[in-house]
């Protein structure tokens, strides 16, 4: 089977140009077939903000009213997905940006939640593979945005460390899949203020373990759940690191690994 | 050859809900390939003013500065373009939306004008055929933003009528290539106020009568020279005329036709 990298890059970094554009080349450079999800940093905020409509959040998850479905289809969509394929374009990598609605590509449903009314969140019912295939087989790089749609017409704003685990998952029984979740810090770190306190892989016993002791906490809890969701969905190479690292990241010589018992 | 049918879509249409989706319907049940353009509509004027970005026209054209860039990639690549991809898919054309710098599908340069400074605004130097081709051949429908790119990393804001002849022109080569400019009337009219007096045909020595005696004026004439630049490069059929009436207007049955002497 051929390699395929999916690299997510996290909002922090998306919010300074000066380390996206650095991140992008190195991207640029990375040999291969490879996929980048990019979430969706504070300009969606802001922008929404801007157009009187107020934010809420519920446990660091956004609501997604119309309003807010708006300005996340501008920014995401938009904003941000326009402007990293040009700059790609730019470092001579050919790529094109993807919302889940462009070519199928994911269809998701609303969440339906016993408690909470997230909006127009959506969760992924299926990823159009052999759609990201022929494109990918074309040495064409994609760059989807954090949405889906339901195939009924809507959009739906999906968190973009999901999107990543959903595109690895599906796209491992096609190729050999290496994950790599890019964001401001080192790794897991032991102790959250060290940054050479990077935990150099961390297998689901050990998770449990990290959890308890609260090593592993808040925001970090969700992205590793997502990880080990993708391992036991037969992703070869996990791991968790900073956007300056894209290259050793990919070797597993820097950041977090997750791991297999 | 096969046809491929390129219909630009504009403003007023996308502005109009129910219009936008009745139309859409009928794009969708079109059959064969096709390319949808689609310009801006108010939208992008709103939601700039809402961001505090005041709007200059010359001559009905925008001038681009670097903020008004950012709301028109917005708007146009994120909002405007993937609800309408969304739509498509919901009436079960499969559509991708793509800008210019998205597979670097149409690449161009920021505009030299001795006078004026239009700002981040893209005059069309190559549209890369192969690729729209290898997208078209798999029966996906291409939903264009307007939005060029000059791979240097730079995002242009380009009109739509001229997109959608700059790719008609260059799909011409390899297809029979039908270009049909949708909007608001019934056609060229004789009479600005009676939408029952369309002009079935013009060709270029009528277009230059029309001009003289002030019966074809304002905005029409861009329309009209951008018509006549595909016609004679090569494009099949032109018309122009209302997005109610897709059908007819292919068939050249409704609108407006630019035809050759």
């Amino acid at each position: 089977m051929e390699q395929l990298y999916i690299i997510k890059i996290g909002g922090n970094i998306i919010d300074d140009e000066i380390l996206l554009s650095s991140f992008l080349q190195e991207f640029a450079a990375l040999k291969g077939h490879k996929i980048l999800v990019h979430g969706g940093g504070k300009l969606a905020s802001r922008v929404a903000e801007s157009m009187g409509v107020p934010q809420q959040l519920k446990e660091g998850r956004r609501i997604t009213d119309a309003e807010t479905l708006k300005a996340v289809t501008m920014v995401y969509a938009g904003y941000i997905n326009k402007n990293i394929v040009a700059l790609l374009q730019s470092f001579d990598c050919n790529a094109v940006g993807l919302s889940g609605a462009d070519g199928n590509v994911i269809r998701a449903h609303k969440r339906i939640h016993p408690e909470t009314d997230y909006g127009f969140v959506g969760d992924v019912d299926e990823v159009n593979t052999s759609f990201i295939q022929s494109l990918v087989s074309q040495n064409i790089s994609l760059i989807f945005s954090p949405l889906t749609h339901d195939k009924q017409g809507l959009l739906l704003n999906t968190n973009a460390d999901t999107i990543a685990q959903e595109i690895a998952k599906a796209m491992s029984h096609l190729y050999e899949v290496s994950l790599v979740y890019c964001f401001e810090k080192q790794g897991v770190l032991m102790n959250a203020s060290d940054d050479s306190s990077v935990i150099h892989s961390i297998n689901a016993t050990h998770f449990v373990k990290l959890k308890e002791k609260n090593i592993i906490a808040d925001g970090m809890i969700p992205k590793l759940q997502n990880a080990f969701a993708a391992l036991n969905a037969g992703v070869k190479v996990i791991t968790i690191g900073h956007a300056a690292n894209l290259q050793l990241l990919i070797l597993q010589q820097s950041g977090t690994s997750i791991i297999h018992e």
